[in-house]
């Protein structure tokens, strides 16, 4: 993990550094700035020219209002004047795929000058992702808004660039799933892959077998209305949807519907607990062939991309042990205990896999997977995507298996972006491989789950880290300077509001109701002051269910703390400066906090736990106030002071309330540095 | 205007005084507490009894959701258990007008134990109240959410509790409204007047002259169907929705559409600019009253109202008295010049109005207006809405006319919510009227006139200041603590979010904007330190027109400084304690802030001006310090020294980019105590 102390002064002042003027994410591949902007005023017009298609006008008038909304200028509609005419001009060489496919062609080249821009393409999907970049380089200037002058060649590194979406531990409304495809556009991601049925819920409507959304999703499903209408805004951002059909574990909610497809005993209703449950469907039934051939033929009509995502994870085979009529099964055909498989549920549960990919094929499929289901007898056209980590998807690799990295990009674990965005797919074993099984790893997918999440939450762990991911998985691998990242991940953070997106917008409200009917001020001053615990910690803080409430201090506060960002650039600075005004002055609000935040916790439930953060917080900001206030009298302080106050913060750094300080490394520096 | 200066310690401490324990607004008219509280958990269930209608089992669904939105709780649909074993048990006894009516009973009364809680009302208006208070009460305790035990009995003060709502000098979109009307219910106002045709366009479809919305809204205008939402989504709220058509004058929407009824000359197209403009309807037409007859009676089919606004105000006559047309059917109509109305204009419009009223009569609305519409001959039925003030309302009220009062409520007009609070409809001339005359004045209506304003920026312009009018209006008329105001106005405010208001969440994409590539933060410090210049004062900073773009920092900025009144708070409470740490660090961050804002308005027109307001700011914080280490010291700073500040401080307070220094007032504060 990258400790705050690296991330240098650069934050708040490379933005004017003549060698880093790009401030987009995800950065091009290639780009060459020219002199003078192009003006972005109301005047400002866009023409299409070349091929075209619905599609291509539609991104055009989305152009446009999100120009307005990010500008707050008036705009006229997509006009008729020569494409010589227009600010910008678009021209696309020719149609895309009708289904949008794996590996098309993404790129696209932007030149702009003073007196226009031109975006070219050789298919939509350039042109889309151009727009993108267009979006993100408008910006305030001396004669109001502007594009600067530049030519840019672009294309992804990786043609796969997900987000894995957890819809089935909490269900996630459509408004929710389409401001989420508008913030992947955003970054350039192009797969948004649907976790769509789990233990605790099955959610899209099946007319096939009705009982699926009847039993198994607590009435929390997408109809096959909004199924086509999120496929079909999706495509329009060009971004495909692999929907994934979790088997034969993580299936309760295909099995409280249908109990007669379950290894007994089969579970009563959907889960509400997490983890690795025992419900699991019986593969030695003839009648589940059936069953998914029918329901994987409903769902493949639905969803038209060419993968389609079976799970295949964490089979506990519990069940599969205990039963009489599968062991039975095992012994009559020949699937025997191996010391890697010592009760053959493996070599069970690749039978049932070498059953369901001929089903998959049938409907015109590629079977896709995590890890589990890479057997040595599966078919080499399988996709693996990988938890396990960057071994098992090398060694896929090496086998002649195509894969995608998640491992590493697990976004509700809440890590810094940092961790996730050195993390490579070609990293580690994957650089031994060769060129050609290099190619078979085609990028990655952040992931969400969504055990600690609700609509409310979720924004603000997805976004702004999942973009750090779309630009490892877009930009050539050389780029991976952290400070200009995080900079640059900040900046669109902001924009990314113009979307709609609520990961920052949510806090206030969260606040508010944690607050009562006391002024909010303390309690936001707390939170910018902490993160949440990283990992699996959060479990500590449970036990959580489907049905627990998240509102808490901990889902009102993001993965990281931007403020404490800022207060280590500010430490940079005044080391030079010596003026220390303003790290006193944010040292002070935190020093001071807790008796101001004292009347909000007390008594107050839903904030238990939060008086232990509040007091290290405040002496944390003491320790480090002494330390300035023994840097600017020169007074040295002895090593036993040293030791005696870095212990002092290690202590100050417990957990409490899921929560703890942010900037505990920036008071790390501080005391070393008055000590030295 | 009330100074930052006079408001109190009590802004952060009142909450918890045994005397004020009440945080909710408008403030009831009789509450007595009891001990105890009543829990809000998962198992909170609502339970409706006595009379019911589908508005109520809507209101009850409606409840439900927004108790889940506002503590994250996931709650239970409404059941069937008996009344008594539900949580909150809700009676009505019966009916009320299929039309909601003025002066409709909206009292309730509502009693809460620890086992549960009771809200009964003799008819749905009242429980549609006191649900809002429900909701207001409820908040985070020792054992979680929970509601205090009380009885109250409320009801409001006043029958007219409205919004004035320009949707012609910009349009708002349907959303807008319901958003708004969302607000309204929440401090219980009870009628959404809406502008709906002004100069700068006509905004409700006509099917019977479908030339007034093709050609005089600009293609912005609500369908006759958006009417009937917009009505219908009001009356589930206990809303009524009074239609404005500005006629005469303010009329160039119709006369662009209909040329023929316009004296000469007539405009050619919506206006873009603002002001008492010439275009006029010529009333001595008599296709005029044809037209009209037919254009009211269909939009009285469509607003349901017993009301119907005829606008009727700022008729400049520049038209009329160079028509020689009219000026002969004056003479002929022996409408004659008086030394009050020299050239027979307002005898005009008299008779205008004289004929207009028995067509409304025939439509079965009564006539309401702007002061203009009160002249000699007018039928005792009409309404007259007060802009010109109390004196004007009052001498109404005398002549034997209801009125209500909106002097004093402009919103628009950024004024602090004080001077709004203390504006009394039955303050100054009115308080001279004998008991039976004043029953003639029936309330008041906030006004948001939109000149300024887009639908971006509207929300922070309307709340949360619209409900302190709301709570002078509805309040016992004692209530009148400001500082009590403010605390509890700055609380609604935060629950107002939850509604989807974007009076706050709105700032943050604004910077962003203006910020370009910069982190914002510099420039978020700035804005809490600032206010937009009062009153008239803006038109000094544009010229606009409906086409400008509001994206400046006067349109980010909110009409008064949550941070500034904090500071007057945090002042007062470091004179007791001689803690000064916090007020230092307040004003060390806008000190220093100068430095780091200076990227961001270099070479940035849209930041043009800022420059002076930025360092003004740092000065005048400057100021503070100096004023703090004198006080600290202990050295008594001579006079010369203070008349220095002083005159300091007043040259700093000079508006620029349309914004100046919100806390010079505290500064003042400082400065005098250092040298007294």
């Amino acid at each position: 993990m990258l400790s705050v102390r690296s991330l240098l002064l650069v934050l708040f002042a490379s933005c004017c550094l003549r060698s880093q003027p790009l401030s987009i994410m995800p950065l091009p591949a290639h780009v060459e700035f020219a002199t003078g902007r192009l003006r972005i005023d109301s005047s400002f017009t866009v023409r299409l020219s070349g091929y075209s298609e619905p599609r291509l006008t539609r991104a055009t008038a989305r152009l446009l209002s999100r120009l307005e909304k990010q500008t707050g200028l008036t705009l006229a509609l997509p006009g008729t004047e020569p494409a010589a005419a227009a600010t910008l001009a678009i021209s696309c060489e020719h149609a895309g795929k009708a289904v949008q496919t794996l590996g098309e062609d993404e790129s696209y080249r932007l030149e702009i000058t003073p007196s226009g821009a031109r975006l070219s393409a050789s298919q939509p999907l350039g042109a889309l992702r151009g727009i993108e970049t267009i979006l993100q380089l408008v910006g305030p200037g001396p004669e109001g808004f502007a594009l600067p002058a530049l030519t840019m060649d672009d294309h992804p590194r990786f043609p796969w660039r997900g987000l894995s979406y957890d819809v089935s531990r909490h269900f996630m409304p459509v408004d929710q799933i389409k401001r989420t495809l508008d913030g992947m556009a955003a970054v350039k991601l192009n797969v948004l892959h649907l976790h769509l049925s789990d233990n605790q819920g099955f959610r899209v409507e099946s007319k096939v077998f009705p009982k699926l959304q009847q039993l198994g999703s607590g009435g929390l499903f997408y109809t096959q209305l909004q199924i086509r209408d999120i496929v079909s805004y999706a495509q329009d951002r060009g971004i495909r949807v692999v929907p994934e059909i979790d088997l034969p574990g993580h299936a309760t909610g295909i099995l409280v519907a249908y109990p007669e497809l379950a290894t007994s005993p089969a579970p009563r209703e959907i889960d509400h607990l997490y983890g690795v449950l025992d419900p699991v469907l019986d593969p030695t039934k003839p009648a589940i062939y059936v069953f998914l051939d029918r329901l994987i033929g409903e769902m493949a009509a639905l969803f038209p991309d060419a993968f389609f995502h079976i799970g295949g994870d964490e089979v506990n085979g519990h069940l599969w042990r205990e039963s009489a009529s599968i062991t039975a099964f095992k012994q009559s055909h020949h699937l025997l205990p191996t010391p890697q498989d010592r009760d053959a549920n493996s070599a069970l549960q690749t039978m049932f896999n070498s059953r369901l990919e001929p089903i998959l094929a049938k409907h015109r499929k590629r079977m896709e997977g995590w890890d589990e289901i890479l057997t040595p007898s599966v078919p080499k056209n399988i996709l693996i995507q990988s938890w396990r980590g960057p071994k098992s998807l090398a060694e896929a690799a090496r086998l002649g298996y195509q894969g995608i990295l998640s491992s590493g990009y697990y976004l509700d674990l809440v890590y810094p972006a940092s961790d996730h965005y050195l993390v490579d797919p070609l990293d580690h074993e994957a650089g031994t491989l060769s060129p050609e099984e290099q190619k078979r790893i085609l990028g990655g997918e952040a992931a969400m789950w969504s055990e600690w999440v609700t609509p409310e939450t979720v924004d603000s762990r997805v976004w702004p880290r999942a973009a750090v991911i779309a630009e490892r998985l877009w930009s050539p691998r050389e780029i991976r300077d952290v400070p200009d990242m995080y900079r640059r991940m900040y900046l669109l953070s902001g924009k990314l509001e113009w979307l709609g997106l609520t990961h920052r917008s949510w806090q206030s409200p969260m606040l508010q109701r944690l607050a009562g009917p006391h002024d909010i001020e303390p309690l936001k001053i707390l939170a910018e002051a902490a993160i949440p615990v990283r990992g699996y910690d959060r479990e500590r803080f449970g036990p959580y269910t489907t049905s627990s409430p998240f509102n808490r201090l901990i889902d009102a506060v993001p993965p990281e703390s931007e403020t404490a960002l800022r207060l280590s650039a500010l430490v940079t600075q005044a080391r030079q400066t010596r003026n220390w005004e303003l790290v006193r002055a944010q040292l002070t609000l935190w020093s001071q906090n807790d008796p101001r935040l004292a009347p909000l916790y007390k008594d107050n439930e839903l904030l238990s736990g939060v008086d232990l953060l509040s007091r290290n917080t405040s002496s944390l900001a003491a320790i480090g106030l002494a330390s300035i206030h023994a840097i600017e009298s020169g007074t040295r302080q002895n090593s036993d002071w040293k030791s005696r106050n870095l212990s002092k913060i290690k202590n100050l750094q417990e957990p409490s309330a899921g929560l703890l300080p942010a900037f505990s490394d920036v008071i790390t520096v501080l005391v070393n540095a008055a000590a030295d």
